[in-house]
């Protein structure tokens, strides 16, 4: 991880805008003119859409504007080209929290890495439906939350998960193999800010059972996909998709087993990329800088 | 290729039956019983199902059966055992027939095959209902018929390939990039004999216009899907696959830039499997001996 | 994992010997003549060498010979074709033993697979020559010996490991990012049962920091490599080897943290196969079967 | 391919120089101040080295000023910051040679892609120490030059070929599969303008028959890299690699015929990447933008 790159503060700013003449222009002069140097650019233009996407990040040391007031300075920046941004910091540490069923090995994935100190992040939150993975998580000390989910409180359920994601001071959540789907209305409270990872290649075998529906068709290659949960199921933004080779030869239960080492690998990244900034999303597509 | 492996001439069963004790005892004591050495053995059991598939290869040179009463020792051996099964030799040379629309790549890659004697076939006809690459075939000498396609006239048409198959004497047809969807009564004629190249990781994005559609989609792997036609479409069983990643940056042509490489590739091999006589069909999968 | 195809007992045979007639008809006959029904069976033969090399598994609940009586069975069977061979029961649990320096996430990882019991083995012992790890080991009741080697004591800290292993009845050995070579006389007794992972695509960047080297060479791909341990420095039979792309983007520190990801994925598939008992040597190379 | 970015004219600017505060904003004024609109910025800082490498690459059609003007104007710009740089047009058409020996699968691969207008380019002459090639080249009325080499006559037939790619006005170099080292001195007139295919994963396996030695290690995986030929053998900077799965099951003959298929798409690769002057060399590594 290059912690090289980020022990000294930097800022990173998002920009989404029309695409016109002078962005790229105006926004490193910015940088520049204030005595920023920039460490790491990255812009693209959607053609077909007219829109222009940019991640500039620039080192704060010597930057001639001071982090409280770089706010101001950039809606002023913004507001002539109508630009959306979102500025960060490279020492934030967000706070996550990680919804899971019964299946273990997305959540000790996240964990060894939490462990291994790989993510700059807090992990204080871990909610389920099941109290099977609780001892998983006591044994890290961090806090686990079984709120076991049936037709009749499912409204009532997400409701205690709000107030818990609120006493927590959640960031962002990961669904590590969470079976449940959220209600329409609790996506649109974590707009691109729900991680999920779902076990096919999409658009192929969304749903329930995508292993089986896979050995059913003969695929030779299975997949997994990570995206932002949108209201519609399997459907929102894809971050990071992979894929692996099967055969003839290998069961569903082999499918499960291959497909777990895919699965908690796929998510690991869409989940760096997401700490790293470097997700912009428009419409249903994702922008996934380098 | 493993020409050392096919230069003397050899014996290829192709066996698919239910599923019980002592197949590959009888099979096996088969050919040694009878001074045949066994060159190669792959079998699987779809367990589920209860079917037993085999694949034995193994030298004619000393075998005691001429391969002219082959069938006939065969026929006993299998009748016991319920066996489904097929007889080739290394030394069969299979003709086979291209079908083309206006793509080249998928042609060109195979006629470059064909020029460095890569695959041990004749390639006597390429059909097409459109003229544009004819130019390509004659400067092989390969007969390069033009069968425009209507609404009107589509059954005619498939009358005149029919008779061209025919004359010809085609055993295997392949659909390289043919843009046109044959009948069922057709492909009927031609069980597992008719193999073609979807431009997409099937089951995701099948029809018309995958890239335009993963494109839309935004996913971050593109894929090809080489199968036997059957009458619904592009649901046969699958041959071989294989993907390729693109990013955001990647624009529709850019994914038919990258993905005509992809296609050629996997419709190549998909062939090569076909060829060495490796592709067994059970329902709508395929076991795919290595 | 497979757990339909190893819940009830069979029994795995693996065989290799100079290549002849009759072989897969012997042991195939040997197995149904006994009333046994073969689960899977795999050949290869390496017509170089002129070796043949086979795994067959089969159901032990009919078998006509009991479990106790196998081995002097097989002997017989094995004798006139002067095979070597290993006898293998499904329900063996093997007792492994994990070494490991600094870095945690190899550790990690086959410690996630334990608790999920995706492996079914014992891991009664990790051995160390720092104490950074021992917590991790310590939350799971897995005893964690720390045994610091320096150029004076190493010899003498190898019988401690050795008497350690004994203690623990121990099957095999795991070196999970062991930054120590041990001595030759050591890796003797282990012959191909010390399964190592090194972070390079072998034999390119052997030894001391391939991160490092392969950096500096500009490689646009870097790999992980799982070996069986002989007294040649990572010159040992390859079991598993996987890559993942880089770019010019990709410090010294971000091919780190790629790799990691790729050396546990890489070793779990060794240990994997290992733990199948499909893996068999000859000379440098191995046969991995399917 | 997409024609679309490129059909309209376009200015290509690739620039290498120390790192200083700055830089991106300067290029970027220089774009919009002169009315022209960025289709494509990439860049690089290699912060070991402290240095800073861009392309940027903007429309002509309301540039202010003309093309016949642009370089000096660039040499102003880039005089300040120590710029080295290389100014290209979207509507180049490079001349190329290809080099082979024996092998087809290259040229051929080459030539479809020729036909099929994949490339902007010419492709005016191939050059051989062998005449096997010839009829394919003539097919397509491309002239196909045999200069036979042997230890005597090496200097002068290099003479002969510098004197055909003057005659020719080649631009650069593809060595399909060619089997010849070129001498120091031939190497040192076409800098990063020669472009090899070697079959290996290079730095594994240089050198002669590298499917050999692959075998012999029994590595689970075989490459293909394409590097800019430098005086060292198989030592230039790397533009491409990719990959292949093999297993004991495949003879030297097998990962031969596994790795024409790797050669033929690598070059391809490396080669496209060099006709959008995406590739910039420093030292011995590349930056490849995307």
């Amino acid at each position: 991880m290059p912690e090289s790159k980020t022990k000294k503060r930097s800022a990173i700013l998002l920009i989404s805008c029309p695409d016109q003449r002078g962005l790229v222009a105006a926004v490193s002069s910015f940088v520049s003119n204030n005595n920023g140097n920039i460490i790491d650019l990255e812009q693209h233009v959607d053609t077909e859409a007219g829109v222009f996407f940019m991640r500039v990040q620039w080192d704060m040391l010597q930057f001639a504007i001071p982090a409280e007031d770089l706010n101001d300075a950039i809606k002023s920046l913004a507001k002539p080209f109508n630009m959306q941004w979102n500025l960060h910091f490279s020492d934030d540490v967000p706070r996550m929290a990680v919804f899971v069923s019964k299946h273990s090995h997305c959540l000790l994935d996240i964990f060894s890495r939490i462990l291994s100190r790989e993510w700059n992040i807090e992990l204080p939150l871990v909610i389920s439906n099941h109290a099977d993975l609780k001892p998983f998580a006591e044994n890290l000390d961090i806090e686990f939350q079984v709120l076991p989910i049936s037709p009749d409180n499912k409204a009532q359920q997400e409701q205690e998960i709000r107030a818990l994601l609120k006493a927590y001071r959640i960031d962002f959540i990961v669904l590590a193999r969470y079976m449940q789907i959220l209600s329409e209305n609790f996506v649109q409270q974590y707009p691109n800010r729900i991680v999920n990872i779902h076990h096919s290649f999409l658009p192929a075998f969304p749903g329930a059972r995508p292993y089986h529906s896979a050995h059913a068709r003969g695929v030779k290659i299975i997949g997994a996909t990570s995206h932002y949960v949108t209201a519609d199921l399997d459907a929102g933004p894809i971050i990071e998709q992979d894929v692996v080779r099967v055969t003839h030869n290998d069961a569903v239960q082999d499918l499960v087993h291959k497909g777990r080492d895919l699965e908690k690998l796929v998510l690991a990244r869409a989940i760096w990329k997401h700490l790293q900034r470097k997700v912009l999303v428009h419409g249903n597509r994702t922008v996934v800088f380098e």
